[in-house]
């Protein structure tokens, strides 16, 4: 059931009578609705989804709160009255549209904040999201190109009951593995391969990378990389410092001497979207907070050589609870 | 070849010293090199492409403009003196960060107005977006549900050379294809068969419509559709009013008595986005210009019963020249 008590308590806290709701994302949070077509969200004393007659029958069917047609511009730009919040991915053009008579402009991060918490409702579509990625890619064939194996892992997916990818399937191998955000290409497939995938479940995403290894180098660096997700894991719980999981990774991957090829950070939030609140980083101030849920992804980048990264959702209570249940190591043949 | 010279010009002509630019179509654009990670655009003199160490090595090889590492915020800053745009949909934070020393913000659509005109390059690449698109459809299987019907088009999209679908496959079959906007389900695939699909090629999509139909009150709906775009895509030319084309086919479904249920524009741009300038609507004040490229994509959709949209691509030269050269039915089995 769609809670939107958090939100609306924070408006209060702010004192901000009204605000204007536009990313689809935040839309499904507050009313199970995602669109398909322009909408918006008015909060006043509750929130309110306008929708175009493109997507008034199924937001009939699905959205949790009172729904509405459109309003005009002018009769947009009357509702907001008083001290006004507009979310922060608005573009700059909307927020003068509506805003040239409104005296205040006030930038929150509520909706954003109370994403970060996962409900259980949410826990459960996550949950879902993951056991579709790990069963997909049981079923992966590397006997042909990066491109080929990246869309028959997502041909699976959908199959198994994603209605998209997460983002664009990474399978990146031999030494094109030494990038992070390296894109699948027409090369046959070599070792070591880093495939980074994930499914949607109703819109909820899922995030695990594996890399498959061959050589005793590529065993090496796999191995430095384990050590150093098992740290990070290891430290997940309430109320530890962000920065805290990435120092207990970065910490091993240094000690072996690969401090300069651990290139980013350790981990993110997910859910609706694929990077989400919070952020864990060696320069993150903030704690992690019951029902969050993180990646925690170290990986080791030698240039010109190859790279290695293994990534697993953890779902944060007391201590952090592991999402991803398939193998560190899977099976494969080239 | 990357020529930005456009863009410069009209920054000129109106008198803005400097330009910030996020948005990742808008720097693949300038630039040729599509972000994988935060990047930005500034435009002095000329556009300079800042991008993180994840995104370097790939820069490197794909930019057309000269490469920097991002700056840090109080470097940002320094760049903008004086009248400083920023692109529209910068998010406001960010906008903030950047500009609260600086007194002016000018919005502008420079970049956007730009890419709704194509360059040769580009039309060549739209052009096999769209062979792409044609070619996987011959290939599909109605067999099983409308949702593996969808992922074995993306399927077989990704494997003949598109990097990603265009946007989220429609496979709308039975009485769901009364909604323009349907998403794909598990139920087994019934006729009429409403499929929207496209490939991205080098990050250029194709859009086109097929409605595959079996009974006579199908075909009845299907020949007025199929006349109502005719009527469009022969109005389509240099310098015609975008509302006139609306008009052709909306006039054509409206003789027939079914004005009511054609509740979507007629058509829209597309490039490195799937939804561009210019807006093919009845309510489009502006122009069709030489090298635009524009969907024609009349529909009808009658509600309970079913709904028929056919859509195709159309290059804007004295004449109209459609793109698309897949037949307007196809066979197919169940």
């Amino acid at each position: 059931m769609i809670n939107n008590e958090n939100i609306l308590n924070k408006l209060q806290e702010e004192n901000i009578d009204s605000m204007l709701v536009f990313k689809p994302e935040n839309i499904k949070y507050m009313s199970n609705f995602f669109p398909s077509s322009f909408s918006y969200i008015i909060i006043k004393d509750k929130p309110i989804l306008y929708v175009s007659s493109l997507d008034k029958e199924t937001a009939q069917k699905e959205s949790e709160i009172e729904i509405r047609e459109l309003l005009s511009k002018d009769e947009l730009r009357k509702e907001f009255q008083g001290n006004t919040a507009v979310e922060e991915t608005l573009d700059l053009r909307m927020a003068n549209t509506i805003t040239e008579d409104i005296s205040k402009l006030n930038i929150s991060n509520v909706i954003l904040e109370s994403r970060a918490i996962k409900t259980k409702e949410e826990i459960e579509k996550i949950k879902k999201s993951i056991k579709i990625a790990e069963k997909s890619i049981k079923e992966i064939d590397f006997t042909g190109t990066e491109k080929e194996a990246a869309a028959s892992l997502e041909y699976n997916m959908m199959k198994n009951g994603s209605i998209k990818p997460a983002f664009d399937t990474i399978v990146a191998s031999g030494t094109k593995s030494s990038s992070p955000h390296s894109v699948s290409t027409n090369d046959r497939v070599s070792t070591p391969i880093v495939v980074d995938w994930g499914a949607r479940y109703d819109h909820y995403c899922s995030d695990i990378t594996r890399t498959f290894i061959e050589s005793e180098r590529q065993e090496e660096i796999w191995n430095i990389v384990r050590e150093a997700q098992q740290e990070g894991i290891k430290t997940v719980g309430e109320n530890v410092k962000l920065s805290d999981v990435d120092n207990a990774c970065r910490e091993v991957i240094t000690e072996y001497g690969y401090g300069e090829y651990f290139i980013h950070s350790t981990g993110h939030g997910f859910g609706l979207e694929i990077h989400e609140a919070p952020n864990v980083s060696f320069n993150s101030e903030g704690y992690l907070k019951e029902n969050m849920i993180v990646t925690v992804e170290p990986g080791i980048y030698i240039p010109g050589e190859f790279g290695v990264r293994i990534e697993d959702d953890v779902l944060v209570k007391k201590q952090g609870k592991v999402l991803t249940s398939i193998d560190k190591k899977l099976d494969f043949t080239l």
